[in-house]
């Protein structure tokens, strides 16, 4: 039996970033950076107004002087001349400052009288102009290779010339469910038998963190019908299974593998709930054998599966942990790291984690509800209410 | 000139849910329910065995107790028959707790001899048997309407054995872009040009937000070229403009709408960055328009967008505000609510806001860094380094 942590980090360490593809950055959001995306212009690509208002030489627009018009630069429309001595040039916001101005003269703070200006408020040098390349200049790194990105990402590089993206692929990964007992929503189910919704957890989970999910279907409890995976989950990045990993006469996932090139690199892990699960791999594809209760299934996902779709993502991995005041007393714990779901408030600046009544592994709809797992470490003494604790927050999941 | 909250109010009440339809589990990841979800089905269906180990009457299951079995219930197969006074079934974890049983004795707590046990731990009557209906019952509400369905709803959802589940269709956002300083990215850049890049901040946010954005194109600024407008956003729920909404003499979209059906609801907000946003109406679609500054237009978008396609969403919407510590001072404000761009760092349990250095509307770098917007209302006095301040979280855009 190892450690939560320990199997974090061979799970973690078992994966490399998966190669890199192009895509239209329209077609970008949530995809990772794989490379250190660079600018391809200077931001603003002139000196530029901030307002509207008239682009002349500080030196002339003292308080007083009137100055002649002698031409416009909306945005997008440069004048083509030159601003000399004691002379304007209407302009706009985001037009570009002509040669020889210096600063905008706000619209405001002036007279337009016909063809000249009597300036009111005289302009600082370099007034209300945004020098090229202020944002940021061709070649500057703007957004750094594992970064997920969001749209104000895709702002950035689309403002920085960027027509396409060099973003990781997508893991691939597929989902086995396992056990005689399972049906799909909505299909006849069995005397006794549940619906096998941890498939749907984990595809869902997959999707949200960055990931393709490839559902396989349901393999019934009986070696055979294991023969065929290698199969069937060809070209997928990882395996999930799902159930058959306990320590009952029914522990399947290991045996029935066995003959078909699985490899076992650990299987227990000290925690609850979730113990029985496996990391190893088929053939050459990774394997994840996830606990058949769906809500371990799901802690285990989220505690293990998230940072393996990370690393194959290159995108730097932290789990969401967080500091909570305990709202009640929690009772010693003993040799397994325990995950307890939790309601989170707020109380001014603290977080405040209140555990629910009923911690069965068996009830979805408590973990559905929960904010976050509080963390118990093996041995931890009892703790009381307003002790501070460690929380892993579920956000994303 | 109106408020921030009178303008969001006056949005979000300009809008209504939008029909429902009906999608498959698989793929509603992040769908907002357009009814209340209800189980169709008992969850567990039947008692259900918590652990590995023999049915038995609590009665008969005394310590030393010698106790025939007479079949087994592993998950999914039932044992046909009742369990007689002593007399055991085997069962495992999921296992249907035979008739006459009412608990469990696990496996580590007797001896198997052959076809028989003996008790070495007695059983509490009830234990390890979870009960029909633990988790939920059929006709139960398990997620509200109105919910963005996260990877643990759909697991609870698909649970409860349903196939198909009624969401809110997305809102189809149309976007137009104007200016003749504007080209694509990777396009030839017009001289003193730059990119279209709210286009892609806005596209990013609404299907981040869970809409669909449908680009319409770029409009140069002559007011002919929006006489196509109304035909090409046929079918939105939302139109959004960005740029030619400021005061200046190339103020565009109202002007040039008018003769083709746009109707006014207000277009200046007390705000900063941002004060020339519209709103109104082009025939029957309600429109925004966006200021032609960027970061303007994201931070308007970040304001008013996310509470417009929420409120169509039938998703309840709440600004995502948080309570930080100013890591400086800061100046008085003026006659326009401030959204100071700022980095967030957690200091044990305080939340510290640290404003960029530069806080220029053209700064789309500093504006992708950004963690919050420091909320600066009208008149603000000083603030200190130390106070708290509200503070406008980024997270999602």
């Amino acid at each position: 039996m190892i450690s939560v942590d320990q199997a974090v980090q061979r799970i973690a360490g078992a994966f490399a970033p998966l190669p890199a593809e192009r895509v239209a950055i329209a077609e970008a959001l949530h995809r990772v950076l794989a490379d250190d995306a660079r600018a391809a212009c200077d931001q603003p690509p002139a000196p530029m107004s901030a307002m509207d208002g008239y682009a002349v030489r500080s030196i002339d627009a003292k308080a007083g002087a009137n100055i002649p018009v002698i031409g416009t630069a909306p945005a997008g429309k440069p004048f083509a001349g030159r601003v000399e001595p004691n002379r304007a040039v209407r302009i706009f916001t985001g037009g570009v400052v002509p040669e020889g101005a210096d600063s905008v003269v706000i619209q405001e703070d002036v007279d337009a009288k016909g063809d000249a200006i009597v300036v009111k408020e005289a302009p600082r040098p370099g007034e209300n102009v945004r020098a090229r390349g202020l944002d940021f200049r061709a070649g500057d790194i703007l957004v750094e290779r594992g970064r997920r990105l969001g749209p104000r990402d895709i702002a950035l590089l689309a403002a920085a010339d960027l027509a396409e993206l060099s973003v990781t692929r997508k893991p691939r990964v597929a989902i086995a469910a396992t056990g005689d007992e399972l049906s799909r929503p909505g299909e006849r189910r069995k005397a006794g038998g549940i619906v096998a919704s941890s498939t749907y957890a984990i595809q869902a989970m997959v999707e949200s963190w960055g990931g393709e999910a490839i559902d396989v279907g349901i393999l019934p409890d009986k070696p055979e019908a294991y023969a065929t995976l290698p199969e069937s989950v060809r070209g997928a990045d990882l395996v999930v299974t799902l159930g058959g990993a306990s320590v009952g006469d029914h522990d399947l996932v290991q045996s029935a593998l066995l003959p078909h090139g699985f490899t076992l690199d650990f299987w227990r892990i000290a925690m609850r709930p979730g113990k029985p699960l496996i990391f190893g791999r088929l053939k050459e594809t990774p394997l994840i054998g996830l606990p058949g209760n769906p809500v371990s299934a799901m802690v285990c996902a989220v505690l293990f599966l998230a940072p393996a779709l990370s690393a194959m993502l290159g995108a730097p991995y932290r789990a969401p942990i967080a500091t909570a005041r305990l709202s009640t007393n929690l009772k010693a714990n003993g040799k397994r790291q325990d995950y307890i779901r939790a309601k989170l408030k707020r109380d001014s600046d603290a977080l405040i984690a209140e555990p629910f009544a009923l911690q069965d592994s068996s009830m979805q709809k408590v973990f559905a509800q929960a904010d976050a797992l509080i963390v118990r470490p093996i041995d931890a003494p009892p703790a009381h209410a307003g002790d501070a604790v460690e929380v892993f927050l579920l956000d994303h999941c």
